[in-house]
């Protein structure tokens, strides 16, 4: 359970519901585990938080993408006795895992793209697993 | 369409909507396998099913997840001729694809996590494709 | 920002929210990569565009699904000034990657699958990165 052949990236999340950019810290990772080209898989191992990847330059939008999930959520009667449910949806909706490519040693994303952990249930301390799959294959 | 190089996961559903926690049958595909560490791509490969990650421990988790997804289908007119169309809207919120890491011969989840198949449109007999990606490089 | 070592595939847009089946460019663009088995990442650099996975063969399925998708953004203030924080919130939810297999020099899909480049913010150029991850390994 602690991320195995990988680095973990420890995130301290300080709202309810958030979006925090972890690209830095997972490009930290990709240094410690001395990978310069390929692909990394970045899991969450929680159940009420998630991971996604949007828009880094301006935080109104990572604010407006935690808010609009919030509003998304129906209102309705959920059965789970802990009364975090919607987090656990918008965790599903979401889903753990993240493949990204890397090339000179960091992740290689679009021009407007960070990565994002995404808190429902928080503030708490989470883990973000950062797992090396492979080195890139083949022409082009 | 059979799977290719990789165990299938027969998954018998028996509700319109469900979903069904499968994580004792992957890792059963991981033995057939005879993968112990790495990384594992589970694919759904059906247009009106997807796959995700959350809680296993209390099943009101699972069926608010299931019973919120519904929810959340907004009051439309679909064109889809077969009725379904909400199910393919959530198949493709959902996504088909779950990467997976490995260790010890079993997923290596998070403590509450468990993996799930999302039916939208039961009951019915369904699949789902493991396949080993790669052996874990890199220390750490 | 190119895409590293693999092949780009460029998709054209049409209108402001649009899934594209682009199936038959992945499998143009593996045949330029040489690839023939294995896991193949699909990756959207963009941060008002995604990608998913669900039926080709009835365009109704995609276009309701576009559509669902649209009307499920809920009626809220946002805050980005660029006035598409909408399309940022339904890439932010669909994701920026998907790992599929790869068999006979083809994506290995279920029946009635294809991919789909999903436009939120167009009609514009959009780019999808194609990279080979791995060959399968192990028995089964």
């Amino acid at each position: 359970m602690n991320g195995g052949a990988g680095e973990q990236v420890t995130v301290r999340t300080s709202a309810v519901e958030q979006l925090v950019d972890v690209t830095a810290e997972v490009n930290d990772a990709l240094r410690g585990l001395g990978m310069t080209e390929g692909v990394v898989l970045l899991y969450c191992p929680h159940t009420t938080a998630a991971l996604t990847v949007n828009e880094s330059a301006d935080p109104d939008v990572y604010d407006d993408i935690s808010r609009g999930l919030s509003a998304m959520v129906p209102n309705m009667r959920f059965r789970h006795a802990e009364g975090n449910a919607s987090a656990h949806l918008r965790a599903a909706m979401l889903g753990p895992s993240l493949l990204l490519p890397v090339q000179g040693g960091r992740l290689e994303l679009g021009t407007w793209q960070g990565v994002f952990f995404c808190e429902f249930d928080g503030p708490r301390s989470r883990q973000l697993w950062v797992r090396p799959v492979s080195t890139v294959s083949g022409a082009g």
